[in-house]
């Protein structure tokens, strides 16, 4: 009998797993989980936290018990602390005893850790990452116990999700960052237009100064953040400077690793080299179809397609994941803010020479009630018009999704002018009679 | 100096006179416009009759006066009535007088007229079209005189959007359609959600029924619409059983037509067979990729951008329109609706045989307030798994607007399967984990 063994029950890993089992349900399918949660919702947890989502069982996708009635051994508590290739075999560590545990295949998804900055006070008890539910419950408890000043490091994704919570939750926030914007991954000119909708939302944000040191009281606990330039009291500290494929295991077996330590994979995502190991979600890097490298990517929907493809793989079908272009979607308050591809900087670094399009336009018909404003930018490669990248910063959530449009465009190796004639959606409840994104097509020179 | 007259001065017409008058200043460009308005929403009438508009003169994009500021000749109250293609001329009738107006490059934009069918009563003064502002005044000027009941016939676009626009007024509305379900521009199984969801929104459906008579009382005024199955008493009546090409001019000159009567142009909207004759917008006809056929698809955005091409050509640029697919979408109460593509019905009779996939998702992360509801469904052609169409009925404009997804990826003949792989954005707010248009595409069999 075959028998998988999967490091890892979040998002790949689990879905590796219920697909081979689905698959070839005569197989074995031992998932090995370190915590006492499967199948969480990572991204949900800052909507958790703003008390947007009243129960936290409603972010588990799957427990354990379920995945078990679906014929997978799943084993919480359980983490694999070691690797023999050659034996093919896994030590697994489980409360105080060891043991080894064959396999025939192995998938290694042990997801990424969030980074913790080298700084003074930064493990004091009331200074948190948002990344699993235990450890943004302690953010929760400390929400509930009366926090009224919060400090988030970090102006990223998880630093503006987290800012929006604090807000929702009546907490003033301040958001911190060394970069001089929010949202480094949109051009300057895109992302002054998030700073300045996060301080219409009352979010208090200082950019351009690196935390040096979280200052702590007599009882250890954090009371406020010093920079450069100043110093910021507060009762609660959330750090969200990223994430790094956490990649250790895999290290101490010798697997070929790359940029921050992400596992290489091939497109049936198997470790290179390797002839019955994989990898998939933010452990293993992913391909860049614009930039044709490897890098990382930590986000459950490809977490969930590599799944996918290796559980699929590994059962003998013939799926293989396609890459990414490097779309993501956020917001915070009313700023809606959606990319995809590459900026005028990453395209430039990249080797190409491009032309952009710019356009503020309202979100639908200007005559129509809540029309709402968004800018849209296009990066298009110079001469060809190919479309290189796309950013869209607006008041409305249909604003930020029509980054999908620009997303399928440029996967299809479109030029901007074909974009501009292409038979999208309109009437005026959804759309000016040119689609934003025509709008900013139309402007690529 | 070269003179180019435009024959109608709405979206199609005023946009090709801008352009070429925007390329060539020199040249004279004249706009001949029957009615006293330019540049209207068409698209934006039934919004207006709700009352989700309060100012009609919101709805005109460019006055004459405007189009006049930027030096095109607007001539109001003038109507072409006839085309003289051997001496290039077009006869002018404008109030009492005619005349001949020669031109180098003739532009049609004559639009569409609305069907009227050929049922007792149709002409009374309280039954009405949505096509023009004047006519639409009419109608508006029976809600606010105080109707309480009113009779749609015609379940399709216009035919739904008049039914939100009286349940917004507070009007009792029975929409009537021979067909039997609403919006036959969707496979039956997602017109009975449309159907369901119209119920919802309290319209009264009477469909499988066609409007045999429109009952007057001695004031010759409409009281009732009167199928073979029953008796609907209103006190207004609108008819929106579709359009034809407003082509009688084009007839008249002998130009060629094709379905429907519409005028047969080349990539550039030149008029087959002719050096400098030219028409754009819902006169003419539309290359359909997927068909491969010329046919009618009256809507704002497609005359905008053949108004465009035909601008740029005629001035000696090098744009040409692509052609469509059959991208549309629209709302009626809760209900949003987008189609692209061809249904099943459609690509059977154009020759596929086809696999479907079909679901039932949320339109954010199901953990979030509001998450929605939304029905996907994507056809594909059997073997090859290439797209051929899609279809949205949701809850929420952000489902429906997901049209635009799957409309790129039929464009550029992406495989049901490469859409399952795609980067499409995610974040709890914005989507599934799998994009709906993903999680119906994985279900193709």
């Amino acid at each position: 009998m075959t028998k998988i063994v999967v490091v890892g029950g979040d998002a790949a890993g689990a879905t590796a797993a219920s697909v081979a089992k689905r698959r070839q349900p005569e197989w074995d399918v031992v998932v090995l989980e370190r915590g006492e949660i499967t199948s969480y919702a990572a991204c949900g947890l800052p909507y958790w936290l703003a008390g947007q989502i009243p129960q936290r069982e409603s972010l588990i996708a799957r427990t354990p018990e379920r995945h078990r009635a679906n014929g997978l051994d799943v084993r919480t508590g359980a983490t694999a602390v070691g690797i023999d290739v050659a034996a093919g075999t896994v030590r697994v560590r489980s409360g105080d005893h060891e043991y080894d545990e064959g396999y025939d295949h192995l998938v290694l998804a042990t997801g990424a850790n969030p980074i913790v900055p080298p700084i003074p006070g930064a493990d004091a008890p009331n200074v948190g990452v948002v990344h699993t539910v235990p450890g943004s419950q302690r953010i929760l408890d400390e929400i509930e116990a009366g926090a009224r000043r919060a400090v988030v490091v970090g102006g990223g994704f998880i630093g503006i999700e987290m800012a929006e919570a604090f807000t929702d939750r009546g907490i003033a926030v301040t958001v911190l960052d060394l970069a001089p914007a929010p949202m480094t991954v949109l051009d300057p000119d895109m992302s002054a237009e998030v700073a300045t909708m996060m301080a219409a939302n009352g979010i208090d944000c200082a950019f351009g100064q690196p935390a040096r040191e979280i200052e702590l009281d007599s009882r250890g606990r954090a009371v406020a953040v010093r920079t450069d330039a100043d110093r910021y009291p507060c009762d609660l500290v959330v750090l969200a400077v990223g994430m790094r494929p956490a990649s250790d295991l895999a290290a101490g077996a010798g697997l070929p690793l790359g940029r921050a330590g992400g596992i290489l994979v091939d497109r049936r995502q198997r470790v290179r080299g390797q002839a019955n190991i994989w990898a998939a979600g933010d452990c293993s890097l992913t391909y860049h179809r614009l930039l044709r490298e490897d890098v990382p990517v930590p986000l459950g929907t490809h977490a969930n397609k590599q799944g996918r493809v290796a559980g699929t793989a590994i059962t003998g079908g013939s799926l293989t994941f396609p890459g990414v272009i490097g779309t993501a979607i956020t917001k915070v308050g009313t700023c809606h803010i959606g990319r995809t591809g590459l900026t005028e900087a990453e395209a430039a670094a990249a080797g190409f020479a491009t032309s952009t399009g710019r356009a503020t336009t309202n979100v639908i018909a200007h005559y129509m009630p809540d029309h709402g404003t968004m800018t849209t930018k296009v990066v298009a490669e110079s001469g060809t018009g190919r479309l290189l990248g796309g950013q869209i910063v607006g008041d409305q959530p249909g604003a930020a999704k029509r980054i999908d449009t620009l997303a399928t465009a440029i996967w299809n190796c479109m030029t901007a002018e074909e974009l501009v004639g292409m038979d999208l959606s309109y009437a005026p409840p959804f759309s000016p009679v040119w689609d934003p994104v025509q709008t900013a097509a139309r402007l690529v020179r």
